[in-house]
């Protein structure tokens, strides 16, 4: 299928008719200029602890839109549906994963809640356009994700620590990745932390806890921002009775440009 | 008392001690550099109902904290005392203006949810910072808030109009005055509108729905931002069974700078 040579050319409509069709690739790079959202879907009963701890937490869990209870649709693609139209979902009981699906279809409930969460690929075309290389990109690979030693704020019956994506930067550059990125506070913002992965509880870089292992070149930093994973390791840590999310990587392609999250 | 000379030089704290003891005046101008925001509290039963309509307009609603139930204090100010310390209270019986309150603590529910959202007061030092006049601060007046004839986003049980603060900018400063406030999203962000009261179904900018009129001067335009007052309108059109919330213009004073606010 040629589509496949150059992702980064599809419309947001044709990767997302790829996933529904079956296809499973991580999203990064693909339908260049386009947001990307984190999914995690709630019974009812749960939505407003997840609401509640998005707004706590707004740097990992910054909201794009919330679905009403049962309604597979978001305002951010219409004509979309979440229950299909993602690369991979995977599927949590009592806080363990219970397994990852191409269709979560068959396990939605009338009564889910789905939640769509910005996504830090959103910056990415903005961190090429002013030409900072994206290693993981280079090496296609998904993107490097760490869970942290720091906690988020709990909300209700949700706690969890904050998970981190990792990119590394060239050194020269990392001012203007924080400038970037410090200027789209609804897709992650400014990074958490830059240098040292042990200031975050990170044993060791090539160990991610999701996506992939990325290789530095001489001369890069790593630079950690906030990530929309974590909705999910608060599910480890609060055990809720059921949930949906996209699996790390494998994001929502939505009809947003990247530019509407722009502030400065 | 001599703090009422000069209420721009008023700690936050001391800002709230005298509300505290009664005082009941608008805050415009106090406790000048620090946060304002507004107050909106329901039974837990309609919480849900609140953050979704927040996060679903999040240009008039900005939550910047909420409460657990019952819970009278803030991260935004520690110490403080919601039910006590803002200068005026409004309180709502089935979408109905029940009386306004200098004291809360009497029809206080032990399960409130209390939502501070953010205020265009916070971007007014921004402004003065650089030589933008404040008309209604200049004539000792509250703000003029306006309801217009632009629809929210519904959330559950939750609709209702927008309101907007409207200021009256010097011609050649509104550009100044977009770039300012689009910098600071979690107070409003950017005008929604900019010079012609009709457009938004404002019939008569000396008729406000709330505050005070406020007098231009020549050369003068008219600019309207998004406006924390907008959930009283959705109480009014809602009808929730109950809830209190802060008079418009008197708002609560916070111990968070307006700098925080500030992306760019």
């Amino acid at each position: 299928m040629t589509t496949f040579d150059d992702p980064a050319t599809l419309s947001p409509g044709e990767a997302r008719a790829l996933f529904r069709a079956g296809t499973a690739r991580p999203t990064t790079g693909w339908a260049n200029g386009f947001t990307q959202t984190n999914l995690i879907a709630v019974p009812e009963d749960w939505a407003y602890d997840v609401l509640l701890f998005c707004q706590r937490n707004p740097q990992p869990c910054p909201v794009l839109d919330v679905s009403d209870p049962g309604d597979p649709s978001t305002r951010l693609a219409p004509g979309a549906d979440l229950r299909t139209d993602l690369p991979r979902y995977r599927v949590w009981q009592n806080g363990a994963l219970a397994g990852e699906l191409a269709d979560a279809t068959g396990l939605w409930r009338s009564d889910m809640v789905t939640f769509s969460i910005g996504c830090s690929f959103t910056f990415e075309s903005a961190l090429a356009a002013e030409g900072i290389p994206l290693r993981h990109v280079e090496q296609g690979r998904n993107v490097a994700m760490y869970v942290t030693n720091r906690e988020c704020v709990p909300a209700g019956r949700l706690h969890g620590p904050m998970v981190v994506s990792m990119r590394q930067i060239p050194e020269d550059r990392v001012d203007d990745a924080v400038r970037i990125t410090r200027g789209m506070p609804a897709v992650h913002g400014a990074p958490v932390h830059i240098g040292d992965p042990a200031a975050l509880g990170i044993a060791d870089l090539g160990k991610p806890d999701f996506g992939d292992p990325v290789v530095a070149e001489p001369g890069d930093v790593p630079v950690f921002w906030a990530c929309g994973v974590t909705p999910q390791a608060a599910l480890m840590a609060s055990r809720p009775p059921f949930a949906i999310t996209h699996a790390p990587g494998y994001m929502f392609v939505t009809d947003k440009l990247d530019s509407e999250f722009r502030v400065a």
